[in-house]
């Protein structure tokens, strides 16, 4: 298996194309997988916005309020309004916010930006992160790159583990995990429950060459990794039912 | 980036040189990194086990008795007597146990494996997995080959997200993570608060490749990878203070 980044991408900006920017530069092969940043996927659908934008509700205003007391710092009331209105649940509002995004993702702040947003103050997902996928992964197949998969990634913490690392939030042209279960291990035993969440890694993978800063690549190839023969299926986020973590975190309140 | 898995490695036996099976069938470069799966460490170390070998304790029985009533199958309490003696603490008691081991980690039944355990019942992660990973490490620079770093990887399920993915559970030769804070964006402005878990990035990359099954490869070369000149961390399992998700589970009980 192996992993390249995509050289020489430009700063990418609204409507920009980036299956074009993509395929400008790279020669991709059938049963690759292309992940792209998250970040360069928000700019190319125009997904900045600015502060001013977010008249302040009063729940916004408590939210910061207690932020700003508990950590000593100021914390922009319109930042928590910005929050607010990308959520679909807020599992922790203080000390930090803790948000499920419209398409289910769970991350802090709803995965909101505060950098790499030239002009404008913040930097939203992509609303659809797997329809973005499905287009870029249209955009490819338009040009002559067929059978390439595409992961939509983010970074972000995670419980009980220190540091961030790569996620998926979106993908077209693959499942999400493949499912061992029925599967045998060397000794001809069952293995149990087994589903493997291959997007999540690829995402982590891509990550290792993405990094955060000035010099990083957004898009990076995956070459010669083989989803396999197994099942396949498409969750990705664990539902409200299956999630005891989450269950705990709704009767759970910060007491500082 | 390239990743290739170390072919034909026999099964794995107590007393077994993990760094002389891997020399035997590889050649590193300096500036590699090995990913090695627990399951192989565990049993090099000898670090298998019979349920027989566990007296029911009336904590162990009680939680047994109600995994099976919540779950209508039967659980063995000797299992769950396993799971207590090799955590540090229990998040969660029922409907499952989430433990931390005694090195940090936490997961599902202490990480005790019930497959891929030839001649045993169950298989315990590795007391020391970041030591283990030295002595690889060390054994490795011993027949000649300097300059690689190991990790130790698990696989485990996590919260608000579905599946698994690989995760780094002990290294030696590198840092777990690196640390962004302070570096700038293409626009200059400062990042966020930024550490990268590239241990647990590495271990889901090799996750790919790695798999579950009967052709399993459980150890894999990262080549061409470099952490770069940022500074590190060996941080990898957060404190009790900095998990708000521990917190509130700690706080709460499980209703059914």
């Amino acid at each position: 298996m192996e992993l390249n980044g995509v050289a020489d991408l430009p700063e990418v900006r609204p409507r920009d194309d980036i299956a074009e920017l993509v395929a400008d530069r790279a020669d991709l092969e059938p049963g690759d997988v292309l992940t792209v940043a998250s970040t360069v996927v928000s700019k190319a659908e125009g997904r900045t916005a600015n502060l001013e934008d977010y008249p302040v509700s009063g729940r916004a205003q408590e939210i910061a309020d207690r932020i700003a007391e508990l950590s000593g710092e100021e914390k922009d009331p319109r930042f928590a309004q910005a929050v607010l209105d990308e959520s679909a649940e807020l599992l922790i509002d203080v000390p930090f916010m803790l948000a499920e995004t419209r398409f289910g993702h769970i991350c802090p702040n709803a995965g909101i930006d505060r950098s790499n947003v030239p002009d404008h103050d913040i930097l939203l997902l992509p609303r659809k992160p797997s329809e973005s996928a499905e287009r870029i992964r249209a955009g490819l197949e338009g040009r002559g790159y067929e059978d390439v998969a595409v992961v939509v990634t983010d970074t972000c913490g995670r419980p009980f583990r220190h540091g961030q690392t790569g996620v998926a939030i979106g993908w077209a042209g693959m499942p999400a995990s493949r499912d061992w279960r029925g599967e045998r291990d060397r000794d001809g035993h069952e293995l149990g429950v087994t589903v493997q969440s291959v997007v999540d890694e690829l995402a982590s993978a891509a990550n290792l060459i993405t990094g955060e800063a000035a010099d990083g690549t957004p898009a990076v190839i995956v070459r010669d990794w083989d989803f396999g023969d197994l099942e396949g299926s498409d969750e990705l986020f664990r539902s409200v039912e299956d999630d005891l973590v989450r269950e705990a975190l709704r009767e759970w309140r910060f007491e500082g």
